[in-house]
């Protein structure tokens, strides 16, 4: 191989300060979980191309990765389609298998099939890569991880209570003050559509009334007309137009609004009962909002809609998202399965973290110290000293090789380390240890206790 | 869909309980490989196919998974093996893409691919899945992880010697008293092959020696000389055949044996600087044992080789192994760069701990109460508890549903949650908490302080 190696477009290799990065945040998210009694599971990074296949409309079963079957593949290939060369219909005779496209799928199937295992309602978490064949961009990769918290068997809208205060907790704990929890409901959106007479036209209706804060009452009402939507319609929904003030305030406008929509005054109460319990109960840093106009994945949930946006100083996408949907499990057969769970973006949430520069410096995997190495003799009482350190639980290496301690310094300070111990035969005859202080260049001779206090 | 959803063969989906095991083992190994000055990289689950193909042999190029271009994937296949339906032809023109198979190639592509980036030496450990299309069997998977720790960039032995330290404090601390470290030289085997005159048969000859302890000497000499390996040659080796004694005197008889081959006593060398320094450091619960019937990778390892084997009192094949190889990056064009490894056999590892029963009770991700729900009044006051146990650290939960009392005490049972907490009027009145030990039945009524001790 002549040219330097590389990875697929889309992929990512992460160095050691990257994943040590990676994982303060994870394991945040994670502590935070169980904290709130949710159990990890984990499913196979592929599954039978059938369980995924058909679940993400035809634009998802495009950026579904397909595994090609193994062995002799065109003996069972379809001789028409393969004829026809129809790349689309002959996949799926050469290929069984695909990559995880979402940890939703996967656990809808995993429910249903351990139903008899399962003690309902069913908490799980799941953190771990999935694969879309997306054509990358900034900040869209192929290979990402997702991180879900979801609730199976329970309808009571404590969860989303809950929901809530975890993403209010582990954003706190991030560091991240003043995240916006924007919150909506389904059943909103259905009333909003009743009210304005067209349920087909509720997508283009809360498109346009996203634009208010660019393009002013006048615009948004001008693009609801060229959408369709007659000019009594959007009379109907005049306090949209003005949809501020406290979310109690805003409660009390959908409650007028919507009095003549069965579904739409069923979605002010689930707003009014989670609102005023999460308020009552308190957040800690972030800010709830009440947003009608968040409609993500609006043919997939039907209570609850949840999104939550970065401090307002960073210029970024949602960092997460979730909603209730009434029926995970019914692709599978296992129908009344209620769900409500949320997603933390672990990439987005990276990025803000990194630019608000918010992790701590102590996240790192590097060494607390480097023994310099001055001969197999000194080594050895090097790694005497070593092991028990090790055994305190303390990070600290031997510079392998007796090289010149120019090159041995050097590597301590590109490898960020913050001390060097040196040991010479005097060291030795003593029971001493020299420590460098590589950042101020302080240098003390100490007893074992004195070193393992100074780099615990 | 009208049967139960299935994965994959050879794929395994991991229940809590599983996951909260698995999690304890690898948590282990990762504390101690930082521990040990390793530091962890992530590479992406697929890699360009020319990366991995042809590095494992033709059984490996086989075993890896491909995966399937996206789009019409037809348009740019090769027409003459369509037309011929060479499907081992063919892969390469529809499928640019392949599942790692193991960890030890992405980390040769990741070093050459940042050697600008990288400081040398380089101590890594990477814990990430594989993926091989192999026959599944009990206890062989399609998909599993792998637990490497690999230096490179340094001849060092010290190296060799912390590796078998580093095997003896993880197995330590998980409990795994008395495993054997066992440990060989390539240069020791190749220096048999020289002294038995005959490099090719040095497979058979390991093969044959290593049933000593079934068919005995007699046995062994026959099978060596059927598969053509001349007396006179068995004759000079026959120290091999009463290969017993400790270390030194193992290492004196190879001495004596291989003081004819350069190279031989070259492995004699670096095995006594090894095995001298690891026993004179001294190891907390493993056995070290020099076995030269050890060859695992023969045409990969230069120097060291190591595998280890369970405590006696478990029958399973080893649970570790690694060793040095001279050119790990050659493969991709960086020469001269030595490498030395060890990897942990996270499923096997899992087995032997169940099997001893030496997971600690502790290890679950299960809540320590669950906090019963008699009603949205009481469920409120339920959570502001909730709120503050979970700012402590405690996993806590409150029951979704008021449902009958009797099912949510059964789903506490069934969850091994070890408290159930109670709340009523009378307990909201006097600002209290009714604690049921659901273990021991015992009830006991708390302020939240004394709640939060009793859960802590």
């Amino acid at each position: 191989m002549a040219s330097k190696p590389s990875i697929p477009k889309g992929t990512r290799d992460f160095s050691p300060a990257e994943v040590a990065k990676r994982q303060y945040i994870i394991q945040i998210i994670k502590n935070n979980f169980e904290k709130f009694g949710f159990q990890p599971i984990e499913t196979p990074s592929f599954e039978n191309s059938e369980t995924l296949m058909g679940k993400y409309g035809e634009e998802g079963d495009r950026l579904i990765f397909k595994i090609l079957n193994s062995g002799d593949f065109l003996a069972k290939a379809n001789a028409a389609h393969l004829e026809n060369k129809d790349s689309t219909k002959l996949t799926a005779s050469i290929s069984e298998k695909a990559l995880r496209y979402d940890l939703t799928v996967p656990f809808a199937r995993y429910v249903v099939q351990h139903q008899n295992d399962i003690e309902f309602p069913f908490k799980r978490y799941q953190i771990q890569p999935v694969w879309r064949a997306d054509r990358p961009q900034k900040g869209r990769f192929r290979e990402f991880f997702q991180c879900d918290a979801d609730v199976v068997g329970s309808k009571s809208l404590w969860q989303e209570v809950e929901l809530v205060q975890l993403y209010d907790t582990v954003f706190t704990e991030l560091g991240l003050k003043g995240v916006t929890v924007k919150i909506n409901n389904r059943k909103i959106l259905s009333g909003i559509a009743e009210v304005i007479g067209a349920s087909d036209k509720l997508i283009d209706f809360t498109v346009a009334l996203d634009k208010l804060d660019k393009i002013g009452e006048d615009g948004v009402k001008k693009e609801m007309i060229e959408k369709g939507i007659g000019a009594a319609a959007i009379e109907k929904v005049q306090p949209l137009f003005n949809f501020t003030g406290t979310i109690a305030e805003k409660i009390e406008k959908l409650a007028l609004l919507l009095a003549s929509s069965e579904e739409g005054m069923k979605g002010v109460e689930e707003l009014r009962f989670i609102c005023e319990n999460v308020m009552k109960l308190g957040l800690a840093s972030a800010i709830l909002d009440l947003d009608v106009t968040l409609a993500r994945g609006l043919n997939y949930y039907t209570g609850a809609i949840f999104e939550v946006a970065p401090p307002k100083e960073v210029a970024m996408g949602s960092i997460g998202g979730g909603g209730r949907y009434d029926d995970l499990t019914g692709i599978f057969g296992l129908k009344n399965m209620s769900g409500v769970g949320i997603s933390f973006g672990l990439d987005r949430i990276y990025l803000v973290v990194e630019e608000l520069n918010l992790f701590p410096e102590t996240v790192t995997a590097t060494s607390k110290a480097l023994f310099i190495n001055y001969g197999d003799a000194e080594a050895f009482y090097a790694l005497q000293a070593i092991r028990k350190l090790r055994a305190a639980g303390i990070k600290v290496e031997l510079y392998p090789d007796n090289a010149k301690m120019a090159k041995q310094f050097q590597h301590a300070d590109k490898r960020n380390i913050p001390f060097a111990v040196i040991i010479g035969e005097q060291e030795i005859a003593s029971n001493l240890y020299s420590l460098k202080n590589l950042v101020t260049g302080e240098q003390v001779s100490l007893d074992f206790e004195g070193l393992k206090n100074a780099v615990l």
